[in-house]
């Protein structure tokens, strides 16, 4: 995904220090396995956390580690997930979660989804009874390296309201699609369906900062640029679907939400809409009325069903060169490839390490403590 | 797809007629049999045509007849296209429009889409060698009527920017998906990628009145109100896809956009990007460099291969009245389903007749002169 840097550049800095990206791979690994997990549900999710991190994509990686250690210390994922195909068909299947994390039954799902696409061409897979999956490019980006299209889509926490409301019924809902280039980085979307991510209100509410109007309503509906109008009261948060008001195409926005919402949910027996599980604070979350647990929809459809990848690829490669080849409005600011930022941010933080703000390096050492695992040194 | 009334209250109302919604219809059939088309493929644009209408999407039903005697009598597209199977699996095809008009060959190849998805749980079929295919929301109707989540897209004449360019790169580029309910209308989100379609900045600029911030850029990419400033000189038009603007996530239209043009152009090697074929003007298109015609990508997912149709109906129901439920901001306008004003549209026009506008009704008089073929007369 494009990303755009919020950040002022008077804004105070907050002090960071970079770490291996392998030694605190490690780290997870056995943060997971003292948690109970078995070895290959610790990898998997590691692997999916420290996926974020590499990408640049902080608020989704091990930053979060503390919440999975509270749904596992307290017992309300098993740490070693069943995960059971309940219904399929050649190209399809409904997928049952067990209740585990995401981050461990996603990625079992979607390799059904890549074998599946394999043997058939192409293929949905729907999850229900799973968790918040971290970021939906992961997925995607493992049907890219198999010369696949990959989708995925999930829903979330309720913040975001429909189009003439203020209520929050749908999360910022992810959807993400990946498609192989040749000689160029793969071209991955991963967005939110609301206008920001909460993180960027909780920012400028950090900072005392406006934000700008359009990103959330305030608790009567107004459009609002304070922060601290927004989630005041836990929820809901009135954050606003992409598109912003009606001038703007907040219907579209709605749109994308709420097909996320009934493919990732309504369609596999999910809970959907206001009713999903709170990821954050799964101890005030009440048992949804109908449907299992967060749910995702992933999908796969092999290049060469459609035409030879070589030639498929190289099309891909002269679409990268004209759309880079755009006169940008700002000299300094080029056009830039969806997944392009993420792919250079990988190449370095593989070679240089990963950076973390310093309350997040705190908040693994307090993990690290807890379940008596070692914390890795930084790397300056 | 929620429709937004940008209509001024004072603006001068342009006077119409109402026309029998089965007398427009056979109308078409004849025009299209006068140009040399054989009646499947008569009846098959007169259908797709006349759903535009149905549903109150005038801008691209039966006002667009002449645009497609154009195509037909300068032999720029053949009136029985030949459409082919050029590659397939058992879940994916890729088809061939023969350079036939998109309202004859879409519809051939979402059968294709439709009965692969019954065979096998899910399908995608991507077209090349195809032309504008009308409304998107039509395909992904005949998907839910076989019980079925429809999807389709198209890629169009580039008229919309990436972000940080002012350079028109992307069509419109529609994006849709539909999902049946029970005993609600069906979920029918069909949606431009751009903020607006170009229909809005037109009647700006027909009223006189200036437009909001964020629809396009003048043609130094700076943000303009004045319609103008956009396309003053025929093409680019520099028109913004949905967010507008960095603070409110142009980076993410830009991503539906381009996916949309990948994997309608791309994918199945059509057309792509600012090499698409001018669909309004034909005579102005220069052959593309790569790729033929323009593109669409179909797909279908059969609701039966997830789960019970009847539950997951059931579900959709429940959704259904949950988001209807929430508390619209004013009262006078309740929160809408996709779908659900133009199903509404369907049932009262089919009932009452289709208003067209004069100049709309000039226009198919002129096309009845021409093929010589009897206008209907008007119903009021």
């Amino acid at each position: 995904m494009v990303q755009v840097n919020q950040t002022p550049a008077s804004a105070p800095s907050i002090p960071s220090h970079s770490f291996d990206s392998e030694a605190l791979r490690v780290f997870v690994v056995e943060v997971f396995l003292k948690l109970g997990c078995h070895a290959t549900n610790a990898e998997t999710a590691a692997e999916v956390l420290l996926a974020s991190d590499l990408r640049g994509i902080e608020s989704h990686g091990v930053a979060r580690l503390a919440v999975y250690e509270k749904w596992l210390v307290n017992g309300l994922a098993p740490p070693n997930p069943e995960v059971e195909i309940v219904r399929e068909t050649g190209s399809t299947a409904t997928v049952d979660g067990g209740g585990g994390l995401g981050i461990m039954v996603a990625p079992v799902a979607n390799r059904i989804t890549l074998d599946k696409a394999d043997k058939n061409g192409s293929s949905w897979v729907a999850v229900r009874n799973s968790n918040h999956f971290g970021i939906a490019g992961f997925y995607v980006s493992q049907a890219v390296q198999r010369d696949m299209v990959g989708w995925a889509m999930s829903n979330a926490t309720a913040q975001v309201t429909p189009a003439r409301s203020k209520d929050s019924l749908f999360g910022t809902n992810p959807f993400a699609v990946g498609i192989p280039a040749g000689k160029y980085p793969p071209f991955i979307a991963d967005m939110a369906t609301s206008v920001v991510a909460y993180g960027k209100i909780e920012i400028a509410r950090r900072r005392q900062t406006k934000m700008p109007f359009g990103w959330a309503l305030d608790q009567q509906g107004n459009p609002t640029d304070d922060p601290n109008e927004v989630g005041k009261s836990g929820r809901p948060y009135s954050m606003l679907p992409l598109g912003s008001d009606e001038e703007h195409g907040i219907h579209k926005g709605y749109c994308l939400a709420a097909m996320v919402d009934i493919l990732s949910g309504v369609l596999g027996n999910a809970a959907w809409g206001p009713f999903c599980p709170h990821f954050m604070m799964p101890e005030n979350s009440a048992q949804p009325p109908f449907g299992k647990g967060l749910g995702h929809l992933l999908g796969a459809m092999r290049i060469d069903a459609f035409d030879e990848v070589a030639d498929f690829k190289q099309r891909m490669d002269l679409w990268v060169e004209t759309v880079k080849q755009a006169t940008p409005i700002d000299p300094e600011l080029p056009v830039m490839i969806p997944g392009e930022p993420e792919f250079f941010a990988e190449r370095q933080r593989r070679q240089h390490g990963i950076p973390l703000l310093q309350p997040v390096v705190e908040l693994l050492q307090g993990v690290a403590t807890r379940q008596q695992v070692e914390f890795p040194a930084p790397l300056s």
